[in-house]
């Protein structure tokens, strides 16, 4: 099936906001053995909206549009579709009613021009947005079809996921699923070079990918049915986690402090962190997780060195070995865990900024764990800018704990 | 002018890269007085690329694409351009003396498939491309103008500003010059109202729009030339700034944060903070910024009560007024001056989370800011999820800030 995308708006062509729809879209369609071919962005102009809709219903049996649904005389997706399909529009009477309800529950009085949201025409239906107050359409007509959502993300990922990808998937030949097994402590080549083995299926396949917080392995398979598709990934991402081993941590969607999360809340452990480079992100990153109060006791961002003093870290540690080494990374964990009354103490010192600090490169970090018996020490050197480094020094940080509570 | 862009690259169409190239340019045209018309985005298919160019030729002057330029079989952009405009590609010696030097300097091999990079046809003119191996093409021809750019953002944002938008200046008629004053603590349909005599104009223009960091004014303006631009917008910048006074705090890329570090260092004062709901978002939003080492002593990340009770706020305080008050922020704030020997203690208090706490709603913040003596205090219930709390909060908390540095 050839498909196309419209992204409608004139905000987008002004540089205002990201298409983060188009790209929505598109990582969705592959699953339903979707072909994409073309993805065009045009502006609330009814002339210009009218080319782009005639060419997309001519060359590609599924064009999907978002954005221009609004009330208001700039929104003109509706006509254009109209115009160019050759037919008229009418006020359905269940969206008609349907609005009025939605109206009346917000007080808000209904005006004449957003009765626009309950027209129809011959060949649509409507799509319910629950999420807000234009209605989609799903356009059906000489085996082509044309999906209408609203542009604002949170209203068409809802409708997308409600109403459209129900109705792609029914009609599907094949079903594509994708599963990503994620990986840190370990390099792209790395990865590669141990599942050498397993790169040359096509069905299942299997895809290796560098992202922010590691290295993911992507499994895809194509099958009639959801369910055999399923079948086809299953044995091959036991094989996949057999070899990653401990490596792995996490699936899909899941984020690495909410896994670090999990393996505490498993264990009834606390973690405590002191933390100077990162200045507070490694803190953000484990409280973006709902729930994290459960375990996680606090951080003492002591970004000057007397306070880190202050907080625990004896004097002559710094002073003998640097602010950026291992011993004060290893005392500031220890007073992590002792300030904080947690079982676990991170400590974390390096260079966020672009100069040498002490004779070390540019985002180098020193990073230590303790539970008041063991240790464990890393570091490293990496430097693209402070934010990456902010951002790196955290994943490692937070796989270092990982490792640890998996004893590996 | 009328134009159009292309982004190009089959990762686009598989969703795995959001096309942000596409709206960076977008941006950027307007200050040329070029008009966009159309953006579209293919993959690296040879009938499909030539299908847009040929299209993009005819209908636009300007054609502005990115992507498909590096050395492999799949990047096929040159090609493409070459067929249309039916021009053969031949290697130029200049490119291929630098490519050669480059590929020296690495280290690396120069294979066979590298020299399409040093390859150019009659109407085009390479653009020197010092982040990457790729360099554009600017070619021209009855007319119409065609710009290559790599696809890698840092490479093409670099070659834009030194070689596109400097060609394009050239060229416009006319300038668009923008300039942007952001304001805390006002609501957008405040600003809209102490503004509302300035809105009428249009040459300069006037616009309001609500940002993560508040909200912002953009003042535009139209004129042959940049400096003539200028000579519009600065009265209009003056009676604005008046008009608006001290929630101003900052113009064009200025970061709240910046505004903050800037008039601690000014004053010769260093800041210290305890925070709770907000996780280290404060301390991580405040170390984003350069040198702020110079200025910030650290942030007490007290996610638990005890941990506040141990880093200084009195037991009784949480026991007596709740942990998410008033009195608890201010002992906060107290506690992380004391404790961490700086000028100012910020101590923030809240509920990130989705669920009410001690009967107050989710999103509920209590901030306070305190030098010892004076001590200024803030609350505020706003809920759209865990992330936008805890960013939402530390805009707020920026902002107290500011405005007890300008004594406002």
């Amino acid at each position: 099936m050839r498909a196309e995308i419209v992204s409608i708006g004139t905000e987008i062509l002004l540089g205002e906001i990201v298409d983060t729809n188009a790209a929505f879209i598109a990582s969705q369609l592959p699953e339903f053995g979707i072909d994409l071919l073309h993805v065009s962005q045009v502006g609330d102009n009814p002339a210009r909206l009218r080319e782009v809709f005639a060419r997309a219903w001519e060359r590609s049996e599924l064009t999907i549009a978002s954005g221009g649904l609004g009330p208001t005389e700039d929104d003109v997706t509706r006509e254009a579709v109209s115009a160019v399909l050759g037919e008229e529009v009418y006020i359905d009477e269940e969206q008609r009613a349907l609005l009025e309800q939605r109206f009346g529950h917000r007080g808000a009085a209904l005006v004449e021009r957003n009765m626009k949201q309950a027209w129809l025409i011959p060949s649509a239906r409507a799509l319910p947005n629950p999420r807000g107050t234009a209605p989609g359409w799903w356009v059906e007509r000489d085996g082509h079809v044309m999906v209408l959502m609203p542009g604002p993300p949170q209203e068409m990922t809802f409708m997308w996921e409600q109403q459209v990808a129900p109705r792609l998937e029914e009609r599907a030949s094949a079903i594509l699923v994708s599963h990503t097994i994620k990986t840190a402590s370990l390099g792209e080549s790395q990865v590669d070079q141990m599942l050498a083995d397993l790169l040359d299926t096509t069905n299942p396949s299997v895809g290796i990918y560098a992202r922010r917080d590691g290295i993911h392995v992507r499994l895809s398979a194509k099958a009639p049915t959801r369910e055999e598709a399923w079948r086809l990934i299953h044995p091959l991402a036991e094989q996949v986690r057999g070899i990653l081993g401990s490596t792995v941590w996490g699936e899909d969607e899941d984020t690495l402090q909410a896994g670090v999360g999990r393996l505490l809340r498993d264990r009834g452990m606390t973690l405590a962190v002191m933390e100077s480079a990162t200045g507070g992100a490694i803190a953000s990153a484990i409280t973006d997780v709902a729930g994290s109060s459960d375990y996680f006791r606090g951080s003492l961002v002591t970004y000057a060195t007397d306070a880190k003093i202050a907080h625990g870290v004896p004097a002559e540690v710094p002073l003998m070995h640097g602010v950026i080494s291992r011993e004060t990374a290893e005392a500031m964990a220890a007073a992590a865990r002792e300030q904080l009354g947690a079982d676990l103490g991170l400590g974390l010192t390096g260079i966020a900024g672009g100069d040498e600090v002490e004779g070390q490169p540019p985002g180098t970090m020193h990073i230590a764990l303790t539970d008041g018996e063991r240790t464990e020490y890393q570091t490293y050197s990496y430097y693209q800018g402070r934010d990456a480094a902010k951002r790196r020094a955290t994943t490692v940080a937070l796989d270092l704990v990982r490792r640890w509570l998996l004893g590996v």
